[in-house]
């Protein structure tokens, strides 16, 4: 279980007053404090871990944010910051002396440019919205995580999403060209602009990923892109995990480039055909879905260069989609393979990290040893192009003993892939579910200068605490005392 | 004239202790203490500055780097880094209680992978030093400013160097996959890696063009690219600067992307044509150089494509090389144009401003008209392409009132940047000479935030003091206060 921080008995004991100074922000209903209204807010997309928050306050727009900030800074209260709570590492759980900022009613798209191809909206416009309001005209926003429906842009930004379709168009800091982001001071910083390396200091990198640790972003600037003239999906099915690993390795090889390569374990096709009706190869160990686009042309070229390749791994089948209707249908099995697992399974954790494509065969070996030794299954579904691994560990939640172990299979499969390489999240962030691994990934003087660079934007410790940065000593924040 | 701190009386008696100290950490000769031998080190590129170092040396190793580092921070000694000491802006100026450490000896290339398209080389590798270690390959390192000979890598890093040919390659900001860096505490930070989006924090953006504030670079890790085929430039003569800009717009506007498209006034043409007998028209107000590369055929695409956007604005003559002789005569007037206007004026600032390619012929009436304003000759040559201005302020250093209104006239050209969209420097970086103008491109929280992130890497202001962020006050450095 994860640890965190004491509340602040000076704040929980004025949460009246506290309620007051915000409803002065923020008129009308933006201000919850009731329990049945504060409900929803006490966990997110990583239901594993619950607090309920000492109050939640809904602004409209980056002058309330910034007033809002203001205030909990000058009454030393905690702020975690929120989208549409959708977070699979924790990123928007609560503290019970914190006030959630929900970020929902800034949903403005504030302007689309066609010309210079890029859109600027308010933090709470959802992933999808951003599209929607641009296809019409043949555009799109690329980064696609599986909950784009509801998963807000500035939740985006904030933990560098990713998607299926990222292994071509790359991740949310690939797509990103400025942000409007206000300090814990209240002041609004303008970083980026209407184009790439536009004037001032780069500081996207920083902010990109940042799990709101530095400031909450209130408007934000993405490139859209033109929608490619189609799509079509393929499947390919093999005998067991190394080799379809292996086929990936050689795809990626190629320097071909699918806009999507995902990759699904037998347990995983089981349970998401059950679902979707798709007709995967139910026979197979494990199975690609490549996707490519591009003009009729030029897909038949890039999935008979795929198939050449697929060939090589003596596959049991392969199959290319012969209309939209047949790659939605692929689609649909692996965009529902989180619902669907969930439903052979009471619980399980999806884990999130990444590894050079080649070592793929050697890790999804040693995932299925791990697996064995832990008594716990597990079901892979995941980016396989780009090297995402996302393992589900399904595990019981009502008994301890399980959950014990599939964090610590979890950590362990983490800690492999750092090993060979890798990173600790490749789009899910850090949050607080891997917070207390970040000393595998980086040396003692990195989190410290990490630790420094928090400090200089939020001296107090206030924005989003308990995430990001392992808690040091008896649940008290570690703020930076080097 | 520009302000300096005044030096620490504490460090200056105890010169001395100090350069004992040095000479424990840096065995041989790596100690400078003598005046005589000191002196090259009091100005760089910009040498309309002076001023002596309290001492220099010169370690061959990042452990070497970092022992100095945690001894001047234990003495609260300033420390100047410095390259090749080839900075137009002073960025390697030192003061007179600093240690000057020069990277020159650390100039070994530790790696090259052809496979992975990428060198790993010590701070104090020449720029151009990185391309002939793998031109024999077919390879080359893509920035180029004009000091290529001379200057070194981790100066480029620092400055976030440009060049002629990054309008079509990107400048080092867009070359660089991650550096080893050493804080002012002596750690060792590594950040980024061998490829794209490397695990680890996106710490690439504030470390690059950071100018010595954050810490020192020792190892540097660069893209290397294939090189083209073949390339060919083209020059094309116009009535006046207006057009000439016009067609540079055009150009741009067209996609087509040169890999170099420089730009070249009256004054400028004549005096390089005296030097280099390239063949220029003197009988042109201004003048574009436009090359191209790849293959042959795709040299004659592109070239065409240029002379008929060129023809629309009346041009009075064009010329396309026949040869590499004739290019290599085109583009040695142009890298010897600096040089050339020392010939035609006893003293110039070199101006670095970067804006919209839009604006370009209402910032070049601009810059004629404040010319007349201010009596001072101007000669502009410049990287047209990416909209990144090198007006050349022609004035007598021995007469003061001519210096400070050149210095003036510099400060109206930065503003005008800025004004219409622009920035305060493309190349040059901001060093002492651009300082004071920060708060004309920055508000004052974004100054704020940016001091603070200064200070999380180096709380008592020890690293390259003077530079970027503006003095306040008298003497005395900002330390951020906020």
């Amino acid at each position: 279980m994860i640890a965190l921080p004491l509340p602040k008995p000076e704040v929980l004991g004025r949460r009246n007053e506290i309620l007051a100074g915000l409803r002065a922000l923020v008129p009308g209903d933006g201000v919850i404090g009731e329990p049945l209204r504060l409900r929803p807010y006490e966990t997110d997309g990583l239901s594993a871990y619950r607090q309920m928050p000492l109050a939640v306050v809904l602004p409209s727009s980056t002058e309330q944010v910034a007033a809002i900030l203001r205030f909990c800074r000058d009454n030393g209260v905690r702020v975690v910051p929120r989208g549409a709570g959708t977070s699979l590492s924790g990123g928007a759980l609560p503290l019970a002396d914190a006030v959630v900022i929900g970020m929902m009613r800034m949903n403005r798209i504030l302007e689309v440019s066609f010309e210079d191809r890029l859109a600027v909206v308010e933090a709470g416009v959802t992933n999808l919205g951003i599209t929607k309001e641009v296809e019409g005209q043949g555009f799109f926003y690329a980064p696609d995580p599986s909950s784009q429906l509801a998963c807000m842009i500035g939740g985006n930004v904030m933990m560098n999403s990713g998607g299926a379709h990222c292994l071509k168009y790359g991740v949310t800091a690939n797509n990103l060209l400025g942000v409007k982001i206000v300090t814990v001071d209240g002041d609004v910083l303008e970083i980026g602009g209407g184009h790439l390396d536009a004037a001032g200091l780069d500081w996207l990198g920083i902010i990109t990923g940042s799990e709101g640790q530095l400031g909450i972003v209130t408007e934000v600037t993405v490139r859209i892109l033109r929608a490619a003239e189609g799509q079509r999906a393929m499947l390919a099915a093999f005998r067991s995990t190394e080799v379809a690993g292996a086929a990936v390795d050689a795809i990626m090889a190629s320097g071909v480039i699918p806009v999507a390569l995902e990759f699904m374990d037998r347990p995983c096709i089981h349970a998401c055909e059950a679902f979707a009706h798709a007709g995967y190869p139910l026979d197979a160990e494990a199975m690609l879905i490549i996707e490519v686009e591009g003009s009729a042309e030029e897909q038949d070229v890039l999935l008979d260069g795929i198939r050449g390749i697929c060939a090589r791994f003596d596959p049991i089948s392969m199959r290319v989609a012969t209309s939209a209707e047949e790659s939605a249908a692929i689609w649909k099995g692996r965009k529902g393979a989180f619902g669907a697992v969930g439903r052979i399974s009471p619980d399980y954790l999806c884990m999130d990290g990444t590894i050079p494509t080649g070592e793929l065969p050697h890790v999804l070996r040693r995932i299925g040893e791990m697996s064995e030794e832990y008594g716990l299954g597990v079901a892979n579904v995941f980016h396989a192009g780009d090297g995402n691994l996302h393992p589900l560990i399904m595990f019981d939640a009502n008994d301890a003993e399980s959950f014990r172990k599939a964090e610590a299979f979890g950590a362990d499969i983490l800690k492999l892939c750092v090993e060979v390489g890798g990173c600790l999240t490749g789009e899910h962030g850090v949050g607080v579910e891997k917070r207390d691994l970040m000393p595998v990934q980086f040396t003692a003087p990195e989190l410290a200068q990490q630790r420094r660079v928090k400090s200089a934007f939020d001296p107090d410790w206030l924005l989003n605490p308990a995430k990001v940065f392992p808690l040091e000593g008896n649940g008290a924040l570690s703020v930076a005392a080097e």
